[in-house]
């Protein structure tokens, strides 16, 4: 096949964790026989800082005429302390998830049984975790209107849903649920909100379509109680965007694999993929980044988006020898020999 | 001193369990010759079967004749499927807080050496854990104006704070954060919301009247996170009502001591203290819930309401006593004896 695939550094450890997957996805195209054209583009705070805008338009383009997108990370150290700077590298990510239509964001959470004593949880609570959230990502609080009033004294901010928001998300989480143990958990926060009840309303009206799944709701506080309590009783859950950005994030520090976990966005226009740790700034330009998390990712981007499992299975089977084997970065090497971000890289490319 | 206090007990295991913190209190007067003035009304699920609302006027007029409201436990099944049914017992929560004013809910988390075992974390991870959020409760997306538009396919709610409410919510985190290792977190999602930018502006210019307090400020999602991983690096942190609704939830299972856990709801008519647990239906009428978290509230009462600070030390000293001699009901008993709920509030009031 020849695929086109969009190739987003973005900042910090970006670049590093990016070039292994790149060295990765070229040694399967070998195998495998496909042809990659990749197509870099700049986004986050190195955009800014290359021409004033963090989703450049020049970006927009060139993700919406590739097949997929592989994503690094972004953020910068010198943004961090002033949320309300004019132009700052998270308003990119917003703006290209809505100029993408990336409605989905797919987050799983499982184990690797190597790494599970890395957890904060004990063995017991965590073992056999393997849940996935699906997060709205275009809607929501965090695309409403919001504004100032008072002389500034007063702010505001909206969360808005429409019917239509809420099918085409939850509708991911029904088929999703079918291809796994048919148990699906609507997250809200009902008992207060309106949006809530309308996201509760419109799954409770979708049951019966679906009707070998088995749905449960939950309010969030509960969830974010349960997600540390017994992980491994969730399997799908479905929820907003403001909510999702908690739980997946809490999620993913359960596993003890964070370096490791990828994610998905979905939409209308393109799919998105990307390692879901941060641009890790302190470790940029080191060589010491994990890479595994941007690799797996490429791995769901073969399997959802090109469709090709065999290169997707071939991609997780060298992660587990490389894990299996100790060809790992220093923050998973614990008293053992620590490999090189690019050595990792390597390495994997070599096995695949 | 003569003291008035309301008596919410609510409903589940709330009578229960207020009954025993009801035991302990008056053996406290006795010790230190204080006359307690019981007045006990209707609120939750009671109220709404005994005349239609779940916080009724009469109910009010206790709570604001009191110095100080001691609170059970709202919410009945028969509510929890159906979160848009005319009357529910939240609505009483909700209704209670705004008209009491009760703008600061005060949540520590804390462990018990004996108990630590029972933390779903790591012994290392949830060691020396002593933390205290505190949640702002009559503002944000819970009061704002909230509704559906187009034939109700589409939901709304605001979320609208003043920096009058945020100032005297950081106040007493700035003055709470003295008394205590002068650490202060302001958690927020100020990359995305215009509400939490305005926290953030807020705090930042009340930084300069407490010179010694130092004011770290970090993104919910990131919160999230470290409230698992290292719970113990954390000391006071504010933040707004929904976000703090949803992380001392979190932070409540992470001590193992859910059922230990009181509160304290502060503010400008009135104080309220009730234990961080539900209500739970399941148990209710079956003299086996854990009334400590109840008896620590009343703890707490004594200590922030009434000033009396030995009364509150000697309620503490009981508790861990009956923790140490395992006078435990058997959500704490393990393989050993366990007490019912009753039994453990007569020894209490017997050893204070
Ligand atoms: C950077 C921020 C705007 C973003 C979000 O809140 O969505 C991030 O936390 C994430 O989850 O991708
Ligand atoms: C019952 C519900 C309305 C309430 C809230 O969200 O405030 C509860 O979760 C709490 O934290 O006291």
């Amino acid at each position: 096949m020849k695929l086109n695939i969009a190739l987003l550094a973005g900042d910090g450890i970006g670049p590093e964790v990016i070039n292994q997957a790149v060295k990765v996805v070229d040694a399967i195209a070998v195998k495998y026989n496909h042809e990659i054209n990749w197509t870099s583009a700049p986004t986050g705070a190195c955009a800014i800082d290359e021409c004033g805008e963090p989703y450049p338009d020049s970006t927009h383009e060139v993700c919406l005429a590739a097949d997929a997108v592989l994503f690094g990370a972004i953020g910068h150290p010198k943004y961090d302390n002033d949320p309300s700077a004019p132009v700052r590298p998270e308003q990119g990510l917003l703006k290209m998830r809505q100029k993408l239509g990336l409605f989905a964001n797919v987050r799983p959470t499982f184990t690797f049984p190597s790494l599970i004593d890395n957890s904060p949880l004990k063995r017991e609570r965590i073992e056999g975790t393997d849940l996935v959230i699906l997060r709205e990502l275009t809607g929501g609080i965090y695309f409403g209107e919001r504004g100032r009033k008072d002389n500034g004294n007063t702010a505001f901010d909206t969360c808005t849903y429409t019917r239509e928001e809420i099918q085409r998300l939850a509708k991911m989480g029904f088929e999703l649920a079918m291809t796994r143990s048919k148990k699906l958990c609507c997250v809200d926060k009902a008992n207060v909100l309106e949006s809530s009840r309308l996201w509760r309303e419109t799954v409770q009206a979708m049951e019966k379509d679906y009707p070998e799944v088995s749905v449960s709701y939950e309010f969030v506080d509960a969830v974010a109680m349960r997600l540390v309590q017994w992980p491994n009783s969730y399997d799908v859950l479905i929820t907003e965007n403001l909510f999702g950005d908690i739980l997946t994030d809490e999620a993913s520090v359960i596993s003890g694999s964070m370096g490791l976990m990828p994610s998905a966005s979905k939409g209308l226009h393109t799919s998105l993929y990307e390692p879901i740790h941060g641009s890790y700034p302190q470790a940029a330009g080191k060589d010491i980044a994990n890479p595994l998390a941007t690799v797996l990712s490429a791995a769901m981007m073969f399997e959802d988006a090109f469709g090709l499992q065999a290169e997707a299975d071939a991609i997780r089977a060298v992660v587990n020898k490389s894990l299996a084997e100790g060809i790992v970065t220093e923050d998973l090497a614990g008293k053992n020999k620590a490999y090189k971000t690019s050595e990792v890289g390597d390495w994997l490319a070599k096995n695949v």
